[in-house]
């Protein structure tokens, strides 16, 4: 898919001249209708062989349209608060919000391609890396993103003839480093790496644009072209994003109506000796490692979900008892800001993601898509569908990035939530915990049970698995969750 | 102010047992309060004398209240990211928003007191920055912020004895680093600076409590009553902050109604010719400069205001056309997000300070609070007065921090503005940059000016002046800001 970019395509200035006016008024009136419908937003990444003029693109771009709802963003080494977090999280961090353009230089491909080309990953790190790539995109293409993958190419001899340049700026030749050289001199070896990456993750709802970069005319006319047929489409789109033409599969029904949350046993319980025994002995594992130096290497993820009044609250209480105040963040999550609304639904807990030697504790989380979204019709079944395998995804990322991913579904039975609510109208001080909400998610008693249900088949991961407590005693709960925690990361520490 | 604290306070264990449950109860009940009426936040700042129980109280606050809605974060040696930008910027980072409970270790006082009494800064620096910390304190709150000051405080036997136990412990052996040993040794020298730091930063708006840290016990009691009382006197008040007794000075009236802003020469122009001459000469500066070394340690902060139609939008372009798309952000400000309402006003601004290297472009600023807040009576007369030394300390931090700061008020005639208007609403491509809210703003033309007038006379300062520009003809205003920031950038990297 290289080749016809290797041809020598030209642009005359005089041809230049004669377009370039209509595009470029085309492409402000495109981006402002992006920016007044709040649709996409539109991401653009540049990759290509060294010397093509990506950033000079990216340049040209920012001055044809308005560069105040462009942002662009360079990924070169990792600074120390990205080496301390999942890979994607940079990426994450710096995507544009709906309405804008974000253009990106260098991004996951650029760093995939290097990776393998220089022997660090081998072919099977590539594909799973490229895989996960695919995933990604499909899913900021679920949120309405618009992707464009601008592959900057030149032939072996252009891309020869361009370091020779470079070498003679006086005020460029540092771009020339040892991996720049490198690259160039096994063009072919390079150029073979970058073909399959592109083979592989061209798709059908983000494929590649393969232009050659050596005459900036030709290059900057066509990549403006296919900017301005891409907002335009976004902008003429209906208001939902296009669909997958495969949809998400539903969940397998529950036939016989055996729920494995309906199976637990409720009745488990300790005793106030023997809570005051286990508490302790967990609490103190729980402290010393997390102020280990091993821990430094890695990070916690906590996640407490449960119905109202299950005991998120208390349990989180109890573990946080055990912790060092810096080190924790507790994350209450309630319904997204309006500027969270402007990203996909998991930038605000990438946003939350814990560095090195952090704990992040979500009080309700990421989960509320296919729990309180779906039973409330807050998101649509395409929506809430494929979000398993998203989750799926963005913990296997948290993992990959160091952290211990514990996930606590608090279960009480129904009878126990009512005692719980009546108690709570009663005591002032947890007058505020509870709202008319609460008695109105109770009326939806089994459908949050089947969505609690279909959550835990299809997430709970060998990676991230579920906990699944007991909560209608408190104190069983609380023992169980702190043993849990502390056990798994004695495990992961190990 | 020490003494009173090394007398060995205590409390016994039965009159500790029998305080507890009601100060819980109580301040469970106060959290829930601040966050339902969204008053505060919140700051509690601990400071004080090694080993006197600093972040054991911070724990214990964490575990009596409900930790979800309080933020825990403790300063130490800054990373890269925040040794990139103003001193500042991390604790603006870490604020709590309104409704929430803000916990900082070793903030701004500890930072001023070990650089003193290490010998890094002398006693004018020391002066210099206890009287910014003065101005920032009340600046919190006059925004809502109660703030506590907690100085943790032990007796020099009580410090030396808090030492030995450490080094008993052995995983907590580590603490005892250099540092601490030093200041323990010379208690009575590191005391007298803390004592007059102490003094010198004890404001009625923000008063130190000097709390005995020897006796748990005694220490947790004390703050927690004092957090206690603190929240419900927050709660009490009416929606709006505390004033100050002195009130903000209004703007001098401007008796012969002769204003800067009138008296610029609005005829000033350049042929197209000229244009063409001194364009790629400033442009050519500008982008050499840039991409210095030098400009590594430094950042340019760029503020475009002026009247609807002044032309601020082209110049930002021709500014960027000079530079590369990475190393620059454009911010444009609208109206806060419900998040930025959350917090004091300049936040949003502090969010979008550069690090070293990088540039941020404002199209339009916190000088909002001045002009349109001020003129439309979205701000309290005491708030756009008190607004004009805040932004003037807010400059200089990022001064401070090697920013250089530019700031372009581009003043065209009411005419003028008027064939713009019209014109805009022709073109096409330029349709979204005219809305009701412009005519409606070019009513009180004159209101504007004059805010404008008081604004450059309290806001141009030595290290960050105002330029204004002559924006009647584009060619001239675009030149003049090009010169303007190449002079400065070529000056400010010297």
């Amino acid at each position: 898919m290289l080749e016809s970019a290797e041809i020598g395509h030209r642009v005359s200035k005089a041809a230049y001249v004669r377009q370039l006016p209509k595009l470029r008024e085309a492409l402000l009136n495109a981006q402002y209708d992006l920016a007044q419908k709040r649709r996409g937003p539109l991401l653009i990444l540049f990759a290509g062989i060294e010397g093509g003029g990506r950033s000079e693109t990216a340049n040209t771009l920012n001055e044809w349209m308005d560069p105040r709802h462009i942002r662009t963003v360079a990924f070169g080494p990792r600074d120390c608060e990205e080496l301390a977090r999942p890979n994607a999280w940079r990426y994450w961090r710096a995507l544009p919000p709906r309405g804008r353009t974000g253009i990106f230089l260098n991004a996951w491909y650029n760093e995939a391609i290097v990776a393998h080309f220089k022997g660090r990953i081998d072919r099977d790190a590539l594909e799973f890396q490229l895989t996960s790539i695919r995933h990604s995109e499909r899913m900021f293409v679920d949120e309405g993103f618009s992707i464009l993958k601008f592959w900057i190419h030149l032939s072996r001899d252009a891309a020869r003839q361009r370091l020779k340049e470079l070498a003679r700026q006086k005020d460029r030749r540092w771009e020339l480093t040892p991996d720049v050289l490198e690259r160039t001199k096994s063009y072919y070896k390079f150029r073979d790496v970058c073909e399959e990456v592109l083979r592989e993750s061209s798709t059908s709802e983000a494929p590649w644009y393969v232009v050659e970069g050596e005459d900036p005319r030709y290059r900057n006319l066509t990549v403006g072209n296919i900017v301005l047929e891409t907002l335009n489409r976004t902008n003429a789109a209906r208001a939902a994003p296009l669909r997958m033409s495969h949809s998400p599969a539903p969940a397998p029904p529950a036939i016989d109506n055996v729920l494995l949350v309906r199976s637990l046993d409720l009745s488990r319980k300790l005793s106030e000796a023997e809570y005051d025994k286990a508490m302790p002995k967990w609490e103190g594992k729980l402290a010393r490692l997390t102020r280990t130096r091993r821990f430094g290497k890695h990070s916690l993820v906590l996640v407490f979900e449960g119905a109202d009044a299950a005991g998120k609250g208390g349990a989180i209480r109890r573990v946080t008892g055990a912790l060092d105040a810096r080190q924790y963040v507790i994350v209450p999550i309630a319904a997204p800001t309006d500027e969270e609304k402007l990203y996909p639904y998991l930038w605000r807990f990438w946003r939350n993601a814990p560095g090195h030697g952090g704990i992040t504790i979500f009080d309700r989380s990421w989960y509320g898509r296919v729990l309180v979204e779906r039973v409330e019709g807050l998101a649509s079944a395409y929506d809430w569908r494929r979000a398993y395998d998203e989750i799926n995804q963005f913990e296997e990322q948290l993992v990959g990035g160091g952290a211990i991913v514990c996930k606590f579904w608090l279960q009480i039975s129904k009878a126990e939530q009512l005692r719980r609510f009546k108690e709570r109208e009663k005591t002032s001080f947890k007058r505020f915990k509870i709202t008319p909400e609460d008695w109105r998610n109770r009326k939806r008693w089994n459908d949050y049970e089947h969505a609690v249900a279909d959550m835990i088949d299809r997430t709970s991961t060998e990676i991230a698995p579920w906990t699944l407590v007991e909560a209608e005693d408190k104190r069983f709960a609380r023992v169980k969750i702190l043993k849990t925690i502390a056990t798994r990361l004695s495990k992961g520490l190990d």
